[in-house]
């Protein structure tokens, strides 16, 4: 069985572990206050020239989430996300467990526009009875978005500003960043995101680390005593420079981006087989993640040999499904499912 | 510089980087899902002799802690606790966070007795206003205990009664329990743990690993639908198998219980240097923390060469400090150690 | 100026007001431990046929809300509501301010279906991937709704049969129960909402009351320890007995359901009138709640002699408003509007 | 039976159920928006001498409480206060509910002082480890204090002193506010606390209200966007004006303070008669609640007779027991209580 569920399913780069095991033996001070977390600080701020960027490592995803919303917003605020937001579907509702409502605008394949929060704010404020509704006072998007789908960079300059005029942060979910921005037609480069973002992380999990988020404040006053609410949620890890030491792997020599390239041209491989097969897709996906509408005996026949996610009924005989594919994806794998897509057929 | 500044200052036993390369192309289920997982609950429901025990891998004690208590409390409760316990003193309000009161008990060498409980909770039920306070509702145990020491068996057997007789979880902390369960002295075994509390946890993070805190229900009932709650609290760790894999080295062929051991023995070799140098301590001490006190001007010598905590100020000229030894320290260290103890007396 | 802005505009019955002088200089015990307290909610389970309910008074709808649905869930477990409910929309997230999720399905006029609700819970719980979501723990309704509009019997007992399978409370929202309960063709008496709801209130604020709402748990073991959960929240009035004495009074002699009557045909008059004049509605509603479609300069030119709210934008030239009748209205009030709404068309 | 249970055993003032028979039928806006509560709004800045101050209007103590300090502190902050402080003990944990510590420091008859106070702020931020630790980030004081005692104005002035330096706010909880003003040597002034505390409440229940609570910001920025916290806490009243009525005629014509002196002064009747019989007692309390000493038998014969809290176990033998006035006491009843004092010595 080839496994095409997610892009977490093997463990990590093997320079990775090469970097561990060097390091195994050295004495550091824990919780992050380590040479190694310091250092991938550095190269992040380099690499995203943001110079006065706050960077903190976390451990995976929903906690970074909540963990950052949680600290941005006052009691009474929520956070204004899509409909399709993994902080509104897929996170057990750890954001309302810390107190906040997710403000869940309609999206359209995955994204909200900077119109439609504006339309919202401005309709909470001018509302009479706006003490009694949560006020909007963040905004969360994921890039790329949960469908695979990507904002261009004027979509999110429009949503900057929108955010600036009602003194909101952003904050942008990179758990699968790089795969993103090695998209075919991406106009975003890293260096944009600090300017766009008041606070975004760099996923690790999805990107060929065993695990670790990287949270990088462009705003460093949002990140104030951040470290108390780190620990406070329970996304300390004692021995902190284990985050460190991935994060100096993955930016050390532009494995982070080369190998999310590999994962996308593998994804396109994909697709193009599907798509030369017949099959039309959910969304148009440019990125690791692609969801071709199939038949549902040919959903069953597939899945003899291959693993992959059900995604959305789309009608009595066909469903949306979902491959992903990863840094970690060897060309035997997708040929075999390449193949596989043409006798079906 | 030497540091004996705590158990998590190096990497993990070289065993478990092997065992993470050798497993690193493995394509597998994530969240916990997978089959390291499955045979690293096989092996401590055996070890700890407790068939129907549900286990759960966390990453860290604090999430451990702050999971485990919200599952079990209603939202009027709160975790009675010894004064000089973790989750009241060192996890930055993590309890609280979750809407639960910590109900602090006054501490004797880091601990709380049966009786203190028992009184504590017949005085809440017995109150007029007892709805206008905080109800009782578990109770939490550190073992070892922030000061190194132990509880005994029948310390134990006493407290897990009062448990019963009014219904109260009882929780164990087991960051440390290995160097608990090789502690001289120590009358408690693996097998009895599961009887005395209903839940606890093996600490990983402090005892060898890279990180991570299995979490035992000798009680399974407690543990519906537990998955949720480690969802929600951000700790499903996304590749969870690095827990199971870990867990499986760690209880491979008695290696837990061995690495304990060195410790301890290396930890005794700091005391009974102190104690030979004329120092006293603050507490007796049977594990792999000590707490001598010393002269002012005497750990400013030390410092020059060994890192290690401050811990509470005894009077204008003396403080007692911590050393702390893990499955890591080399003879080296504690031989540099013990000669400079005899030197700067 | 004439208000019809909401239930809420004026003060009391004054048989309330007498009952509180009458009642001024006795000393009773605080926190609703008082006869008065005992007598209401005797004479409650009296009315509603339900010698086994558990009654308990609390100050207002929100805080009655909250403190219900936040004692019946789990951590991680949110409440299933319209998208229009009173706590999805117009609570300031206070359900979520106690850790919980609002699982807001599609509504129609202001109403969900038991075959929404079935759905929605069935399809949580066949998600492979159900511990990343929210678990539906609870179902909340509003009786009447936000809209004026009614649930029939029948359809609250499918709704309490999808409760009963899958093991969810169901909790009706009573806030204007009175005026549901004498609206035009409600097939609901007041012996049957203990037997579909497991806890429902009484509404008094809306209803007569200076303030007050009566929560009646028909599923008593639901309301184990309620008395904590209502201190906690803040919900305990030092001064008990007032809210005792308002219910007493409200259910002394048939008050609470004849000024309820007299609300409803108050609304039934502007009702007519609009509709004389030509006017649709928003929803045909048969209580105290009234939403007309109105050209915009025909609102404006009502707006010079009565106040009311503006609902929702229809189109660029027509607005719904909303119209409110009480227990308070006097015939005086709505013949000046039913003569000015002739006059503006 | 006589009570002494409490300073809300009552109704309230005669002149405020006359206010409300008056106003009962007036139309008015809800929540606190009414021409009432901005009048009595204006007349508490009148009287406390803060023409800026922004003033709020609760229903209760615990929901003043909680909601006050929930809306200053930052996630990882928790309120500074006595360990007898009212939210530490008697409020079910509301504070803790909505996610912060309180930090309990040993008092005093009561009362902690400025140097406790800066010693513990110190230690935190000098701590290696603060992160680890929940941030002291305001302060709570009771006054008079659930002992009856009072600070000196100069106490006071020397904690506001530490509150500034260190950047906390200084919040005094005044359930009792008014028989501090008016206690025997007391010499605060009501102008004096908007220059003390940041917020404080002016309590209207135990002080001859139905109910209610005034919020005073003397330091207005810390009041934006208050009212939302209330709502999401449940403390916003749908018909305001109630409380604004009740405040109203509290400050009219100096009955606040005229009938908490009553209450004082019934109260030194109560303490001298237990004097003359030779008791003594757990506080020397200057305020309206006494707390004598007394052999359990003399309790039980009281006890026949009169009713009063039990506070403290002294030894086998005796108990500290609580006497309360309150403005509604009449002389008889303490004529009744001063007889039998002599009578059962």
């Amino acid at each position: 069985m080839i496994l095409f569920e997610s892009d977490y399913l093997e463990g990590c780069h093997p320079q990775i572990l090469d970097a561990l095991r060097e390091s195994n033996l050295e004495q550091t001070l824990g919780y992050g206050e380590d040479p190694h977390c310091a250092k991938a600080a550095d190269m992040i701020r380099y690499i995203f020239e943001a110079p006065d960027a706050e960077v903190h490592f976390l451990v995976g995803g929903t906690q970074a989430n909540a963990t950052v919303i949680s600290s941005l917003l006052k009691p009474y605020q929520g956070v204004v996300c899509a409909e399709s937001g993994h902080i509104h579907v897929h996170e057990t509702g750890a954001v309302e467990h810390t107190g906040h409502k997710v403000l869940a605008l309609p999206a359209r394949d995955g994204k909200i526009s900077a119109e439609q929060i504006l339309d919202f704010v401005q309709a909470h404020h001018s509302d009479f009875s706006r003490e009694h509704m949560v006020q909007p006072g963040m905004v969360y998007l994921s890039l790329p978005t949960e469908l695979g789908t990507l904002y261009t960079k004027d979509e999110l300059l429009a949503i900057r500003q929108v955010c600036r005029d009602w003194e909101m942060p952003l904050f942008i979910d990179g758990a699968r960043l790089g795969y993103g921005l090695e998209a075919s037609g991406c106009d975003i480069l890293p260096k944009d995101l600090p300017k766009i973002a008041d606070v975004f992380y760099i996923g690790g999990t999805k990107q060929g680390a065993l695990f670790g988020e990287a949270v990088v404040f462009s705003t460093p006053a949002l990140a104030h005593d951040f470290r108390y609410n780190i620990k406070q949620n329970g996304g300390m890890l004692a021995k902190g420079r284990l985050l460190g030491i991935q994060f100096e792997v993955l930016f050390e020599d532009g494995l982070y981006l080369r190998a999310a390239r590999h994962a996308v041209e593998q994804a396109f491989r994909i697709r193009d087989a599907f798509r030369a097969a017949g099959a039309s897709f959910l969304v148009e996906s440019p990125t690791n993640q692609q969801f071709p509408i199939l038949a549902n005996d040919e959903i069953a026949r597939l899945r003899e040999r291959f693993s992959f996610e059900s995604w959305q009924k789309i009608d009595g005989d066909h469903a949306a499904v979902r491959f992903v594919t990863s840094w970690a994806t060897p060309d035997a794998n997708v040929d075999a499912l390449v193949a596989a897509i043409g006798e079906t057929r």
